[in-house]
């Protein structure tokens, strides 16, 4: 992971001052690392010798970091992973193009290693999430979202590169498709059940210990797991409530708390929590096939790192 | 339901003699008419006042009819609702014309209805179990199968034409696309909830106190979820034993009472029941959105039903 964080920095650097700039502000505020973690892992689980694993995993994050740059534009966030979003320092113009910059950066690191498979898989990937974010802008702020539409977006829009992330340690180590099909599904639902659980945690009082602060999906109107839940089971009173602020952005003092009080009412929140429980089984059966190692006990470790996290 | 049954066996009439004699074997064996129930439930739950969704009923019974009739053409099965497949009675090619033969009374059928919206999702659905047939020609007895390829088989063979079923109810009676979108999901995950039941009970000893066999799916070579998870979870040893039993072929004596010993050691049973239940749960979500009504209770009964059902 040091290599890869290394990678990451080296590979951020431009004669254009903005790039490593802005680049560096989002990238030095951490997050997980938990995609290309999964790129490592799945590497390691499949015997791969080589080096061209960690610029994969490099490749990865850099596919996610531009999703970030150029989620925050669409969704006019201000915070991003508790630092002020990079759009409102440098405006959104610069978050796109930078975003754009570290897509080409990828993928010339995918180029490098030379596996046309991993290209194949990992190109793939960024047409679906691309796919999955405009989906999403469509479905965005629309309360009648089914949950099998929300699954859909979630798919395309997290788990596809989760699903990629896992899959191409298979395929760079030459592993039959037996396998790479397993380790992309692990990826694939461990990325729903990821999701999920964040969805749920935005709402979650717990956050607040944590520095974060709860309701953001909330007061960006975005529509996610609990509000579909919350939104169904609720009366018509409460429908009226769930359009006026997140389908009309008409949010007033206390409906944060109001939100609160239906999710509790409605177990959106821990049913949301069952749902991703569901996800993460689905991922542990697809781990199976391989023997006990530390690569395997370390993917199993982050399905319940994803499903029991606190933040 | 009196009156969708009538329609069957009037629409099931042909001066060609085999036609209706094949037809009426598999029709008066009953069934349990799940698909057109769910028609009419929903029409009745959107307060549609005319009488195409009898024919619309009709006509979904006919397009699973036929697939019944494809389906054990492939799958060479020798029993089909309790009794002997008509493909062993009239022949293969016999089974396949009648089979067309009744699409083609059901694509008349919803033209008669005269609703186009109806018509786009019954055909969409068709096209759709086709390409899953296919999809599972290709899958099955491959013992490499992920949860995630199963899932996606199944959606299109067996959900979506539930998922068609629950829809067309709110189409032909104008419903807003919130309602019809609702119902789709409803039908969508009741259907996938429905197959894995049926995955799970064809290996449970329950079956057999009702005349019905045990093992079915493992003699026929199917790779169904309980298999699934048991390949998976299974050793070395017990990969092997179903690479030779359903990938192969190659059954002995004692072999289901060995498969069946897997089931329970692996509690393969119990989760594929577990994952139903998700299914189950979700489509519950999806009928939140309407109001208490006779129908809504027996689309919510149906779920019961399906997920707590013993044969």
């Amino acid at each position: 992971m040091t290599h890869v964080n290394r990678i990451i920095l080296d590979r951020a650097r431009s004669n254009v001052e903005l790039i490593p700039e802005l680049a560096r502000h989002l990238i030095d505020s951490g997050g997980k690392r938990l995609r290309p973690m999964l790129t490592l892992a799945t590497a390691k689980l499949c015997g791969y010798q080589g080096d061209g694993h960690v610029r994969l995993a490099a490749s990865v994050e850099f596919m996610h970091t531009a999703t970030l740059l150029h989620d925050d534009v669409v969704d006019e966030s201000d915070v991003r992973r508790g630092k002020t979003a990079a759009r409102l320092l440098w405006g959104n113009e610069a978050s796109v193009l930078v975003g754009d910059f570290l897509l080409g950066q990828a993928f010339k690191m995918m180029v490098d290693v030379g596996s046309l498979g991993a290209l194949r898989i990992l190109s793939d990937a960024a047409a679906v999430i691309a796919e999955g974010e405009v989906m999403q802008l469509i479905t965005a702020k629309n309360t009648d979202t089914t949950e099998d539409d929300y699954l859909a977006v979630i798919d395309a829009k997290t788990a596809a590169l989760f699903a990629a992330a896992a899959e191409v340690g298979a395929v760079i180590a030459g592993r039959p498709k037996s396998e790479a099909a397993g380790l992309r599904s692990y990826g694939r639902n461990l990325g729903i059940a990821f999701q999920l659980v964040d969805d749920a945690l935005d709402y979650s009082g717990e956050q607040a210990t944590l520095g974060k602060s709860v309701g953001d999906d909330f007061r960006e109107g975005k529509l996610t797991l609990p509000v579909v839940l919350c939104y169904r089971r609720g009366n018509e009173a409460e429908r009226e409530f769930w359009r006026r602020t997140l389908q009309d952005g008409k949010i007033e003092d206390g409906d944060l708390d109001e939100a609160m009080t239906y999710m509790r009412e409605h177990n959106a929140l821990s049913d949301t929590m069952e749902r991703a429980r569901h996800y993460g089984a689905i991922a542990r059966d697809a781990m199976a096939i391989f023997p006990d190692s530390d690569a395997k006990s370390a993917l199993l470790e982050a399905i319940e790192f994803c499903v029991d996290r606190p933040y």
